[in-house]
């Protein structure tokens, strides 16, 4: 077998299994968007299924053996060269799949099916008892996972390398500290000052126009309409069939202008990132974005960096207004910008601003590693999120609906492996701003005039493009000239909001 | 292994095979209605692999193992218990798919994908020239495929069994000989009276308008919208992914009544019978509509027989004139009811009112059997086509566009084995018609009230319950009393088409 015949059989493979993911991901869109109530049981089975062979497909002896084939082929290649990546991606992606045995992999999907709808009829009612014993299981099947990885140092390791590959609780302990340490007392200066004005934002917007304007609004930023759409959902995600199909959902709250608009920002972000990976990788591990945290900077740069951004505003004012002449024509320019940076603690992650944010995920990320080393009963779980909370964000919630059970993440997957992304995106966004800042100084005024191309082409190059032929660390270090570090995301927030607050902040 | 387990063990694996193809059913349902454009290319891909793995599972060695098994396990049953219908029916679908070669079945995929590209660019310019050649080698993979039959009497018939078990063409050109004698002359009869006015129903009617109104009616049908829901596609469609998910497409055109009224109609029958096959058998071979002709004859029931009767409209009309105001004002019962009923020979099978439609099945059923046979060359069927129509509808189509080109079937899977199932099923929904006449004398009156319950509930208990447990001859023998005939079809037209030209038409 020639090299070339070696690597089109393991792509061969490798494009059989993202097909099943492809069409479970087809599945699980409809599911979010149109399914009637009547489709849920016969499609949880679909769903099943189709992981249950994508599994199977990806530990096949098959699989190993194209992998050694293919590993011979590459490596006369250079280190960095998209084949050798293949390989790479491919041979870990079967390694951690041969480690978790099948009747695990079935028990876990089974298992934590039955959670979320545990959790979703227990969640209106914030009645912890009735997903305790759930979530008790999970742990336990969270450790048994964990115990298929002997070389893990912390339980959490495995799935943290699974979802930001290169990370560790350790390293990231150590990150996470260090912003902490910086952002309590800036939290705590913003939340003694008075809240900008927002009740604008809250007057009646309606449905049709609130999605005429976000449509119009990511077509501008650079959302490809030919390779994608957007649909309504509860909880709006992106979602990649394949390099020609990366659809986004929002949700519309009529009261709200920020919810709808906020949402499909965010989920653009996502989508052009997977959008503007190379087509040559498509259907291979190589045409996914890299990570968690890697997509969610995606995410973040667009909604926080760009679409909070007094230049955004400039150009998207006059739009809004057109849109809604009645409810913002008494709104200022630099009314708007205080109202959609407004800073204040508050009890729900989804709902927070920029600056409490992380705080939100430390949070989480701290009581899911203590309940993987037995330090937490699951039983003690809301006592000590309430204390958490109190602690670092000075409220307390006033139950389980807003406290411990708001968030999905726990009641419908695995405990840990999953939060950290969040705050490795918010990080690495700010640090790709300092670099757009350091090589296209012009940016903010490109984006002032409705202008972005500059903006996206720069990141297309920088991130993009590379798919998953980086590491997320190498990839870091080539987009921003660093490795990832707290500080850029500091003095973002310590410039942005002692100008809008009129305080000092930090070393600012 | 125990008699329940053997069974247990067929059903996992029909189920695994269902999963799959109910996946694939979603993909192609979102192709033909969200899907962006750029998702095509990825898409026909998965759908691709989605198909060679259902397949591959079809044929394995597992499947004939556990076919076997149950077979054993069921023998001492009563010959019409489902278990027992459950294994003929794997067993058939086994030793089918045994018969094709994976490579054959593969090359018809790649074959009938590509002439189907080329059809649908070739077709608005009635370039037949263009799809000539993919035509010749579909003839050509349709005879490798009837080959892998040798109990074959003619090369159409492994694809007839297909798709409607227990018929050939032998018995089939008893019938349709039978009833294409009756036809022509009522077809030449009606022709020459002066067709009725239908000019109102072409008026302008606002889309929104005409998608609330045909929701509305299959909704008072009995369709169950918890378990489904109606989007727009090009041609439209039934799909079913379970019995909690059957759902419909409808197209609209402002400028006829009649496109999405009695597409939503069709559709409706199609998926009121899935909506009621027992719940027990979903996800197996047993909870599908039995054949093509059975499901048609749902379709064409509520369709023609109910949805153009003078009972429906005297329920409907007023319906409609509060939709459309404007539109059908001026419009009486009797103009309505004639001008949905209007008779005129035309050169579209899909646009045929109900007396000439037999007819454009029945050249399209002798022409693929005389190519199959040898005796007509695809050089030659344009021809043939347009003297047929002569002949048959005294009309000529202009170009291939119109004539030869205007069906999908022959350019986008084999020839043979699709026809004649429309033909079956108008003639098994007239049958049913005087059926129900019989058993409930009431039904028009239950109609003309717009109560569909009475109906629906015969259908169920008649048809749709048994899913696929019966033999459709059987299933024709059990519902109506008699082996399927033409004449209560020409009955049903004679008096209808009689008293409504105020002609005598044979015997009437």
């Amino acid at each position: 077998m020639s090299a070339h015949e070696a690597l089109e059989a393991l792509r061969e493979h490798l494009r059989t299994v993202q097909d099943l993911d492809a069409a479970a991901a087809v599945l699980d869109w409809d599911q979010a968007t149109y399914m009637p109530p009547g489709g849920a049981a016969a499609r949880a089975r679909q769903m099943a299924t189709l992981g249950r062979l994508a599994h199977e497909m990806r530990v096949s002896t098959r699989a190993g053996e194209r992998i050694d084939a293919a590993a011979r082929a590459v490596e006369s290649l250079p280190e960095d060269h998209p084949d050798r990546a293949l390989v790479r991606l491919a041979r870990r992606e079967y390694e951690r799949a041969r480690r978790v045995p099948s009747d695990l992999v079935a028990e876990i999907r089974r298992h934590t099916a039955a959670s979320y709808v545990a959790w979703t009829e227990a969640r209106p009612r914030g009645d912890f008892a009735a997903v305790r014993p759930y979530l008790e299981r999970t742990l336990e099947l969270s450790l048994r996972y964990a115990d298929c990885f002997p070389d893990r140092s912390h339980p959490a390791d495995p799935a943290i390398d699974e979802n930001d590959p290169g990370y560790d609780v350790a390293s990231l302990r150590g990150l996470f500290a260090a912003l902490r340490e910086r952002l309590v007392p800036i939290v705590a200066t913003l939340a003694r000052r008075p809240p900008p004005d927002d009740g604008f934002l809250r007057r009646f917007y309606p449905r049709a126009a609130q999605l005429d304007l976000a449509r119009h609004v990511v077509g501008a930023l650079g959302y490809d309409w030919n390779r994608g759409r957007c649909d309504l959902t509860h909880h709006p995600f992106m979602t990649r069939f394949s390099v020609g199909d990366v659809r986004i959902t929002t949700r519309v709250d009529e009261n709200d202008l920020r919810s709808c608009f906020f949402a499909c920002v965010h989920e653009c972000g996502h989508a052009l990132y997977e959008q503007g990976i190379a087509p040559d990788y498509d259907g291979l591990p190589l045409g996914l974005g890299v990570s968690a945290g890697v997509h969610e900077s995606q995410s973040r740069f667009w909604e926080n960096q760009i679409a909070r951004d007094e230049a955004f505003w400039r150009w998207c004012l006059p739009l809004a207004r057109d849109a809604f002449p009645a409810q913002l024509s008494d709104v200022s320019l630099e009314a708007l910008v205080r109202a959609v940076n407004r800073v204040e603690p508050g009890l729900i992650r989804v709902q927070a601003d920029e600056v409490t944010y992380n705080l939100h995920v430390l949070i989480r990320f701290d009581l899911e590693c203590a309940m993987l080393e037995g330090r937490l009963r699951v039983a003690d779980l809301p006592d000590a999120w309430d204390e958490r909370y109190e602690r670092d964000l000075g409220i307390r919630p006033p139950g389980p609906r807003d406290g411990v059970m708001q968030d999905v993440h726990w009641y419908g997957g695995l405990i840990g492996g999953y939060f950290q992304g969040y705050t490795l995106g918010n990080l690495l966004a700010a640090q790709l701003r300092e670099a757009l800042e350091r090589e296209q100084p012009g940016w903010r005024e490109a984006v002032g005039a409705g202008s972005f191309g500059g903006l996206l082409g720069w990141l297309r190059e920088r991130v993009h493009v590379h798919g998953s032929r980086y590491e997320p660390a190498e990839l870091v270090v080539r987009a921003t000239g660093a490795p990832l570090s707290v500080e850029p995301f500091v003095r973002y927030l310590e410039r942005k909001y002692g100008s809008l607050y009129g305080v000092a902040l930090g070393s600012a």
